[in-house]
């Protein structure tokens, strides 16, 4: 770790480039072909580069997953905010940023990733269960003190439920249901996993 | 198709003894560790049998996991009896059947290895789209005229997000959760979406 990190400072503008299309390439092949398929030649055959250096700036495939796999700061930050904000709207709120999350062409990929690996590799599946019990965890304990545990997972089934039927599988008209109309459908059943009488 | 038939009506016992050990077997080890990562070879040493019998009873791996992975036909009798039911309580209903089916030895297997299979391979991605498409619907439209379509596949997002999280994940406190609990907090939201407003 403090090894990667003194390259990474002395790394020049062409190291990055390299280090970054790779990065881009096996985010895009995890999400496509899932973490057992997607091998170290494939990756460097769609980056464009020679196995030899994901080795040189990665080390191993389980590496370049835990790396690649990572949500950016900024949905951190969203989900922060989340927090911030009132019950009474939290499922509205979180079924925006949950259907910005997914569309966007940056995010997306990373949520494929997480849980096409996460569906035969124990590795991954643990990243899943890192992610849900932080960050969801911190989300339902702000809008209640009724089992904020229980509905943390429950979001997270829905949210893993969703990548997959819209996403992965392609299940019709959910795949192609327009963004607008997809936050309208999913506000009601987060409102009350988040925030709302859990059993009634 | 006709051969295996015939073949299959001359069976002598041995030999539907040493198929339904592979069936088993091989669904287990579909479940276990998924599409891409079962073998024939792995699956032939789980039966402790020569991977020569799977080719010899079931032809490719692709034909073996199409049969190990059909639901048994009680299901598809409960779902046609969902349907038979009323509105009101068809989220209760609904959950209690599901978490039966997720709970039996038998029928578990044989939806996580459907959920494993499709989130890397595309002829079990088509397998999960079936079973969305022609089930599900069916009950959706015997429930309402709102868009039974959306409603079916939105109920199938909540199976495959819950058998992921519960079974493949095994998210805490999620994964341990009672029975009985887990149908309460499930019932709500499979009554909103099967037949309550779609969008408030």
């Amino acid at each position: 770790m403090a090894m990667s990190s003194a390259r990474r400072t002395g790394r020049r503008p062409g190291e990055t480039q390299t280090r970054d299309a790779i990065a881009t390439a096996a985010r895009a092949e995890f999400a496509a072909v899932g973490y057992e398929r997607a091998t170290m030649r494939s990756i460097a055959a769609a980056a464009g580069v020679d196995p030899s250096l994901i080795v040189h700036f990665f080390g191993s495939k389980e590496s370049l997953f835990r790396e690649v796999a990572a949500l950016p700061p900024e949905v951190t930050a969203a989900m922060a905010a989340l927090a911030d904000g009132t019950p009474e709207d939290v499922g509205r709120r979180f079924a925006q940023m949950l259907v910005g999350l997914l569309e966007s062409p940056v995010t997306r990929p990373i949520v494929l990733a997480r849980v096409r690996a996460a569906a035969t590799h124990p590795e991954a599946a643990a990243l899943v269960r890192d992610l849900v019990s932080r960050d969801l965890v911190v989300l339902t304990s702000a809008m209640t003190d009724d089992r904020p545990d229980v509905r943390a997972t429950l979001a997270g089934a829905q949210v893993v439920g969703l990548a997959f039927a819209r996403y992965v599988v392609g299940v019709e008209p959910l795949a192609s249901l327009p963004r607008a109309e997809l936050v309208d459908v999913l506000a009601p059943t987060f409102q009350r996993i988040l925030a709302g009488p859990l059993t009634a």
